[in-house]
């Protein structure tokens, strides 16, 4: 069976497939700073060559930010599918709390097994570079690639991805296929296989509040003049309301109500919070007292503050009364509640907020909706049936508290479906210093991919 | 008349005098921020130097700290004069908003006329120096020194003074004198020579408030665990009330009222606050409602928060939940407030709303009492007398809403009162981008002093 001699293949190349995913780890892609504009163009160019060595049709496309790759190849009447992951990732501060080198990953052996320590491990390099090996796998055993694909990487999936929809506008037609395949999600509680069908979309806002046009003395001008870190609390502080509700009004247009059905299942999947919050040192769920831990991860909105900044942050003490207070605030977005109606009622909430004397200014970071997958096409049930085949449990549908605002603009844009299914685990500590990637994610995902394919190309 | 000649020598000598501070001004000494410690001890032995050459018993003196500059000179049996000042300096940070490199002032033409520009020239190095040129002036034309002097120049004033007190306890004997002078303060909006009477104290606190371990996705965690920047926010906006009263427990304990007299002293000043918050970009006073501006500058209680930080901060966007969030806050006291009561008041006001899994760690930033001269002691009335005959108008007796804690210090460690007159005017920018010093300031000031001497020493 030819199945076998590719997943004997993924076996016996897994070294080496470690060691390519190496490479590409040490390529520094941080595409929120501008500082690693180079780096984020070496990684495309990275995968363009590696892709090209696999017989695809490989290309950098560029972008008034970072490159997308895309890539064709294989041919056949099967199912043609467009496989997407992105090369960037998140920033690594606080540098200092990093057991070592985040650009220099080694496979580190744990108490839990062996994992792959590194920025970009599980998000989302190691888990593109599963689609990428299984296809390496296929060509190496067939001498040609499993069916019609198409392979496209973005590169700034990590700052708001800017270009990603004039992109998909311009390439729509190149772009088109019969179901996307997205790996950028997780096992479920990190070892049973999933696919997810419900993703939260994401609106995320940065502003300014100024009042004095310097910073001042707070000697000489405390207690008289607006401080604007007071007036950013203030309106911070009233964002949520004691029973955790935010407060923006029209926030809850097109926030629907779990099905009985999916309730249900969701119960069954019985979500363990306590250990959950205790993995991270807390016990007790925060946010709206009146839904399930699992529903507000999954199901319900949320407005989080995820930076702030005003005055004085250095060593030591300054007595200063600063000119302006910052705040990087973003929202989670469930049903079918609109982003850039969500923008103008946020922005419009803060103004109205402002004491005299005080001004606002606003930047954006990215508005998706969130998406629900119409899970009737055919290949679902396939996929579902390729990861339960290869993790020897039954695999199961859930939601994602994370955005991926591209399953909603391949939806949008390219009229998919996307089947979303990944192999990253909770611990992953993705966005946080000190991430990893299981070798048996990177592994058994290589071979999940590779049985996917047997069934749709 | 030999007041005139060492006027005239003034006169004939600024030029040098200037150039003498400038080469002060060009030591970045910011003693808040550890990578300054060398140039702080730079200064100080700057001004050891520069008054030995006075003839002065001149030392640095080591503390745990940055050192302290002590000086002895000058016989006779008139009123012993201690003099204050501070050689250390704020930090200069935005340094992208100074017009030119703080640590590199020149003279500048200004429409309101010359003006020294760099960090320290108004505070305090300008204005300790118009000090020790008196002094200067006053030997090169009489030969000696004008009566007996101590200086003492600290090197902690902007990072909390910490080792100022252990210093006045372990030197009381030395320091002893007959009534002390402190330059550090600033003319009545910008042109009527006063002497300050009434300083607020000041205490300052930084805490951190964490929750969970590490740094969080706020995609993964978001609406499940707790985010300190919303718990940080929450207890700052509750700092103070709709009406601007500050909400700790006991915080008012020890504010006394004004006296009739003085209420109406100040009237008469005519304090022009439309200008005063016209001059930063301002309209609308801010604070309590139910004060005078005056009222709230130089004779209220303040919260400020002067630092706040927490998350991503940097460029573009980190959808994190953070661990931890940090703040800064200062008080400013008045009357006989407990600085070291109010500091436990107001930890424990903040512990008392930290929701479950949060923990608060601090860092104490100085705790000094506000300061009440006693007026009686015939030297501020030749001070006065001095001023008036310099600037050519009425001195004032004024209040002060920065803090001076050496001020408060003097009484308590050596049974001083303290005469508290400067030059710096409104608009001199200190703690801020650009501060500046008015040569006009730093020349009437020499004068003022070479006149108090006359009358004093």
């Amino acid at each position: 069976m030819t199945l076998d001699a590719v997943l004997a293949r993924i076996d016996a190349d897994l070294p080496q497939a470690v060691e390519r995913l190496q490479e590409l780890l040490r390529i520094p892609s941080i595409s929120t700073d501008p500082a690693y504009k180079e780096a984020c163009a070496k990684a495309a160019d990275w995968l363009v060559a590696d892709l090209a060595g696999l017989g695809f049709d490989a290309s950098a496309r560029a972008t008034p930010g970072h490159p997308m790759v895309v890539a064709h190849g294989g041919t056949g009447s099967g199912t043609h599918l467009l496989f997407y992951g992105h090369y960037d990732v998140q920033p690594v501060d606080p540098l200092s709390l990093w057991t070592r080198d985040p650009f220099d990953p080694v496979v580190e052996d744990t108490p839990k097994g062996k994992v792959l320590r590194g920025r970009g491990t599980s998000d989302d390099k190691g888990q593109l570079m599963t689609f990428v090996e299984a296809c390496r796998a296929w060509k190496a055993v067939h001498g040609s690639l499993p069916g019609k694909l198409t392979i496209f990487f973005e590169g700034e999936e990590e700052s708001g991805s800017p270009s990603l929809i004039p992109f998909l506008k311009a390439n729509a037609a190149e772009l088109k296929a019969d179901v996307a395949l997205i790996c950028d999600t997780g096992l479920y509680e990190g070892r049973t296989p999933a696919i997810t069908t419900m993703l939260r979309g994401l609106l995320g806002e940065e502003f300014t509040i100024r009042a004095a046009s310097r910073d001042l003395h707070s000697g000489m001008y405390g207690g008289l003049a607006q401080n604007p870190i007071h007036v950013l609390s203030r309106i911070l502080a009233g964002l949520r309301d004691e029973t955790g509700r935010i407060q923006v009004p029209g926030f809850y247009d097109g926030v629907t109500e779990l099905s009985d059905d999916l309730r249900a299942q969701w119960q069954g999947l019985a979500f363990d919070h306590a250990r959950f919050l205790g993995d991270v040192g807390l016990s007790v769920p925060a946010g709206e007292v009146d839904r399930t831990p699992l529903e507000k991860l999954w199901a319900r909105p949320t407005a989080e503050v995820n930076g702030i900044w005003g005055g004085y942050t250095g060593d030591g003490f300054k007595t200063v009364l600063p000119g302006e207070a910052h705040a990087k605030v973003s929202f989670r977005l469930v049903g079918t509640q609109d982003p850039l109606k969500l923008r103008d009622a946020f922005r419009a909430w803060v103004t109205a907020q402002l004491p005299e004397d005080c001004s606002v200014e606003w930047k954006e970071h990215g508005a998706g909706p969130a998406s629900v997958m119409e899970i009737d096409h055919p290949a679902f049930a396939a996929a579902r049936q390729a990861l339960t085949e290869e993790w020897a449990q039954p695999a199961v549908f859930v939601g994602a508290g994370g955005s991926i605002p591209v399953a909603g603009y391949f939806k949008t844009y390219l009229g998919l479906d996307a089947i979303l299914m990944g192999f990253a685990k909770d611990d992953d500590q993705i966005h946080s210093p000190n991430e990893k990637y299981d070798l048996e994610s990177f592994h058994k995902g290589i071979r999940s991919w590779a049985r996917v394919l047997e069934k749709l190309a």
